[in-house]
């Protein structure tokens, strides 16, 4: 049959850039472990209406529909989540008897959307979501510790430094009730296409869909184009002249966040007060971050705080979370040669085979190497010695094996084929070079 | 809104049972990449056809469709793949320029079939695959490495004995050939279900569908009815009288896993001559693997040699690989109370907060922890030390700390609040139990 050709929008990756992103993902999670948050998956599907809640229908939900439907039903109206944080808002209503709260958790999955894939937005896509829900309220706290915790975890991979934008989503709505904007979701989303449609197509939404008039708009561009620390904002809000008390509470939350993340991250979290996200779930602070260098990029991590994604009867249960976009960021970082592992293959040693009546030999050199951690595999076939070399050069395997029996000096000895260098060595005690035992995760220099 | 309910066939596990399972997993791919196998992922749709391919119907393929279809088109005809052997064989081919054959390879992931649930088996469900595929041709010597490596991967494991089943489709067709049937395919699906509806079951089934006579559906019952070790085969197959080339080949490759498997593995591994798995791509060896004292859940671990489940143009790709049910066996483990982590969060250590003003202080303490190593949170809200005592408790955290400002002695204090033991301790050099550090993977007694 003819070979068979991508999809577009759902990338895969090369094994080296599987190990890659494992590493990544590795990253990710220690940090996140590190910081307390417990580890949750949800099932690929959520029921239609949990997904179209919000009116989501935007995110291109993708329905499942069974090739041999019969009568038993039950799949009717099941389409893949969009993204983790409405399965998780749901997870937590289903099982809030058996969760202590605040409930920290990360989760680590893929998303499907059915959008017109180009750079950086795919139809299938992996996610690295934290986030705390408490029962009823949560203290603002968490949404200082979270970007934190993020910036830990990103600052741990060796990519380009990122930077953190945040706003609060009620000095918005503040500013636009002092103002006199009563459908300030509708300001606030055309706000948040500021970087992609510009100041005019900013204006046009604002004075058409959102009913603001020409001062308005202007009022509201005027706000959004504000950004910088803390005392900035301050004084650049001051100068507006608009004063609300949701827009006073907004505010000292946004420096709260800003003078938290300078004592502990100086430099890599800013206000811009463009940022105010597109999804109405988000109540108060919210979160983009870039990749400096790859700002055309979009956010590579993005979040917020929403008191009210989920209630259940008279409990309701706030929350506040960051999702970092794994695939966005690797494909970037991967399409750019910026990003490597040290090779495409966790195999250390590779035990040479010169004949088949010696492959139980090598396969014990194997066992003995494999005990003590170290891994191995044994040659596919018996070849030349200076074959199985470049098989092992082409895999990206740095170290050859020669079994005693068949070596020149009645030895084992190994070779590391990158240097040259070959030695006598003991399976029971060798060790490779701390950096060669495992794949690490690189920078590199496109070439 | 109501409290939202399970969904049938797509289980979810609480944090808890999310970290045992993560611990599972962690295991799994140690052994695979100590192994040289190399992580792959594919996306999680296929093209239809390349799901039907193999009149796969039966697995009830979850076919997608977008919400907002439009006339870009481009997932007409996608459907989630039901297993990961057919898109990793797919994969080969997409990528086989840029792929280092034999390609040893793991893959670790979601798998959706729209069957009807029951007890381990599920619409939703994770797999762990190792396979090896070459170009052209590939060793027997792999037939004999692959079940062993499954088998050292779940030997790490603190859950009950595995005992492998191993035949060979060559000896089973040889011994149609030999007995005069014609429709070998149809007859060892009916003998694959021998489990499952019985030797009257079969039988009809063979007289039926398989077109034998009642004399060979009696011979091929006989012949399933044979297990044990090597000796005993070879007994027993030469007992039956039938002669074939085939036969004899299927045999040696039997016997030869199963010598190789006793050396390695002993008592693991033996012969059924009843296992012949359903697949029609099996052309060789074929594997399954039963918990032992959990027999009726099926097999946990299954899969086999493909030689032609791949081709393009005049090269083929021949395989050999096993597919452990991580889903299977874990909801019968979980379920049982066998299986559990250590506790249910990463978190080792909580630190107390008196009253807020104290929570930058606790914060320091927080993050010295974090910078050697250890799991920490800082508690959510200042309270009593016995009610933040409690709320440790609830959550599964094993120690309490007391800021130095806080305790009764002047010093930093640490509780195991399992012991109730509280000693002086230092941020900077405090280091819990080694087997408190993490949670950990432990074989439970129901309860």
């Amino acid at each position: 049959m003819a070979r068979p050709t991508a999809l577009s929008g759902f990338p895969e990756w090369l094994p080296g850039q599987r190990i890659a992103e494992q590493l990544v993902l590795d990253t990710l999670r220690r940090t996140f472990e590190l910081h307390g948050f417990s580890p949750v998956e949800t099932r690929a599907v959520e029921p239609l209406d949990q997904l179209l809640r919000k009116g989501e229908t935007s995110k291109e939900v993708y329905v499942l529909r069974r090739l041999q439907a019969d009568a038993e039903g039950g799949d009717a109206g099941l389409g893949l989540h969009f993204d983790l944080t409405v399965p998780f808002a749901r997870y937590v209503q289903e099982f809030a008897g058996r969760l202590v709260f605040p409930f920290r958790r990360y989760q680590i999955q893929r998303a499907w959307r059915g959008e017109r894939p180009q750079e950086g937005r795919f139809r299938e896509f992996t996610q690295a979501d934290i986030d705390v829900v408490g029962t009823g309220e949560l203290p603002f706290a968490y949404d200082v510790e979270l970007p934190l915790v993020v910036l830990a975890a990103l600052a741990a991979l060796p990519i380009p430094l990122v930077l953190m934008q945040v706003n609060n989503r009620k000095l918005v709505q503040g500013f636009c009730a002092a103002i006199g904007v009563a459908d300030y979701p509708a300001a606030l989303r055309a706000v948040d296409k500021l970087d992609r449609v510009g100041p005019t197509g900013v204006r046009a939404e604002l004075t058409g869909v959102a009913g603001c008039t020409p001062d308005q708009a202007a009022a509201l561009l005027g706000l959004a184009a504000v950004s910088g620390d803390a005392a900035e904002v301050r004084a650049a809000v001051a100068a507006t002249g608009a004063r609300d008390p949701l827009l006073d509470e907004g505010l000292a939350e946004l420096v709260a966040v800003l003078e938290a993340a300078q004592a502990a991250a100086p430099g890599r979290v800013v206000a811009d007060l463009s940022i105010t996200r597109g999804l109405d779930y988000y109540t108060g602070t919210v979160y983009e971050t870039r990749l400096v260098g790859h700002e055309s990029l979009g956010s590579v991590c993005s979040g917020g705080r929403y008191d009210n994604l989920v209630s259940a009867g008279t409990v309701t249960y706030p929350g506040v979370g960051l999702s970092i976009g794994v695939s966005r960021l690797l494909s970037r970082l991967f399409g750019r040669g910026l990003l490597a592992a040290t090779r495409p293959t966790p195999t250390c040693v590779l035990v040479a085979v010169p004949d088949e009546d010696s492959r139980p030999a090598a396969a014990a050199v194997a066992a003995a190497l494999r005990a003590r951690g170290v891994p191995t595999e044994v040659s596919a076939a018996a070849a030349r010695f200076g074959r199985q070399i470049r098989s092992a050069d082409r895999a990206g395997i740095p170290f050859v094996w020669f079994p005693a029996a068949n070596a020149d000096t009645g030895s084992d000895q190994v070779k590391d084929i990158r240097s040259g260098d070959q030695l006598d060595a003991d399976p029971d005690s060798w060790q490779p070079p701390a950096g060669d035992l495992h794949p690490r995760l690189v920078a590199t220099t496109p070439g």
